[in-house]
């Protein structure tokens, strides 16, 4: 079925302790569409400056990706550059050029305004709010967001959070949430404002999910070799929310979303392989199933995908 | 199936608030086998002296419990005497008189030997042990126990915990255990040693199941008038490993034990109604149904329940 995804399209320049890209592919509305569109239908509402290069407009189409929602205005593409510690955990932005993404204010089409499946992928929330608002009768709406956004619009984040039945956090931002180190009271305060699923990022630790009463933790993937984490946790949105819509039930039930939890880090698992979307771009179907395979068979991961048989 | 419980038949007198009762029946083995006995054949393991009331005698065979093992010898009942405080869960030990206990040793039938479900009721952990060596090929056990033996036998203890499927334990008997106030340190504890699940049961703010991959919370039902909490817990377990027994699945999976807390918690809210045995004595097949769909009408209790389709 149907998933909209609005969030940004960018050109990253990053450096990690080995290597370094200028300008490639990026954003967070990028990386959840590719991973994404393994499972289903993508469309994907963002904008871009004049200075886009071809080549990407054609691995969106090349992937099936709707772009009929990714505007091509007047000015730049959305600039992020980023620097990798010799922990590959810790990330500092060396600088932002939002570009066109200042005056972005999407209209959707009155087919994309019928759209099933929501991802408000990491972007300015009152964006996320001035999308979801056009979005006649969605199925079911997931939020991502980012640190300067729990920093400077609070408020407006929790708006969105009000909004969404599935709710994403790193850990960092939970504890920043929380306002202190405890990402519990974080996925507690997020559930209370009517959240059905709080899903904590932990990076190589792997995701948790709390629903308020009950809990569970799903480890990551053993990638062998990270090369670049910049896109990850989108790229788990993408299979996460691509799992769901494919699955398409009326009843969202505790064993389809830890389905979903599986996809979701194997995605991320791939994209972190290779610097920018090249992973993603060439993945194929039987990649992923391998994958899968290999990752159930993992002690803790079978534990908890057996207890509830949904493989 | 035949579940097989090991545990105290007691005579007990206890002192509440309001009331107070002398020598009537108690024993954990007493209340986890008449709470189990609504779902399916128990065989009782015990010691009484001469001095058992027959009543009680009448009470077990109504019941239907299968009462081969439960030997009379020369000597006393097993007698226990508490007061509880003004708040109903804090309770005091009075006075305590092993009796015929202090020799029990019990020598399993064959039949017995064959039992399939294994409740090693509160009792020492050496005679839990030398039941649990005589059973052939158990295919569950669960294991409950009581402060003074994690006091006085925690090594013995943790022996039988690794044996067990699932330990129960209350609040306070984890902290205990944990050393510190950290009920979820001393679930990892357990864990640890090999065992499937562990369930903390609070009093009246319910339970909650630790699996090392998940972990889930039931609230209690809310009893109206709590007359003598005495026995609860037992009564948990009966109605817990009852509905498991009933159910007999060659996989236990998370959705069944999740059943099974909420069959247990229905047991244990009818017991603290009424002093000793009297509620769970002419308890029907009706008014269990009853209340537990009253109980899963309950938001949390039907979140929880609802999450996996078990009902």
């Amino acid at each position: 079925m149907s998933i909209l995804v609005v969030g940004s399209v960018a050109l990253d320049s990053v450096k990690t302790p080995l290597e370094e890209t200028k300008n490639v592919l990026g954003g967070s509305a990028s990386y959840f569409a590719c991973a994404a569109s393994s499972f289903g239908e993508v469309r994907l509402v963002a904008a871009v400056g004049e200075d886009f290069p071809q080549q990407y407009m054609d691995l969106f189409n090349e992937k099936g990706i709707d772009i009929t929602g990714l505007q091509i205005e007047d000015g730049k593409t959305f600039r992020w550059s980023g620097v990798y510690k010799e922990d590959i955990n810790q990330r500092e932005t060396l600088s932002v050029d939002l570009g066109v993404l200042e005056n972005f204010c999407p209209e959707l089409t009155d087919k994309h305004k019928k759209s099933e499946y929501v991802f408000l992928a990491n972007i300015d929330p009152e964006l996320q709010l001035y999308v979801l608002n056009q979005i006649e009768n969605p199925k079911l709406v997931v939020c991502d967001t980012m640190d300067i956004w729990i920093e400077n619009k609070k408020s407006k984040l929790l708006e969105v959070f009000k909004r969404a039945d599935i709710v994403m956090l790193n850990d960092s931002e939970a504890m920043q949430l929380a306002g202190e180190p405890d990402i519990t009271k974080a996925a507690d305060e997020i559930l209370k404002l009517g959240v059905k699923y709080v899903v904590i990022k932990k990076g190589e630790y792997g995701v948790m999910l709390f629903t308020g009463y009950s809990r569970f933790s799903l480890p990551a993937y053993p990638v062998k070799n990270v090369i670049d984490p910049t896109g990850a946790g989108d790229s788990f949105g993408g299979g996460f929310l691509g799992c769901i819509s494919k699955i398409d039930i009326e009843n969202f039930r505790d064993n389809i979303i830890l389905r979903a939890l599986v996809y979701g880090t194997i995605m991320a698992s791939f994209t972190v392989e290779d610097f920018s979307l090249n992973r993603l771009a060439n993945l194929s179907e039987y990649e992923i199933k391998k994958r899968i395979k290999e990752f159930i068979k993992i002690p803790d991961v079978r534990k908890l995908t057996q207890s509830f048989s949904y493989v």
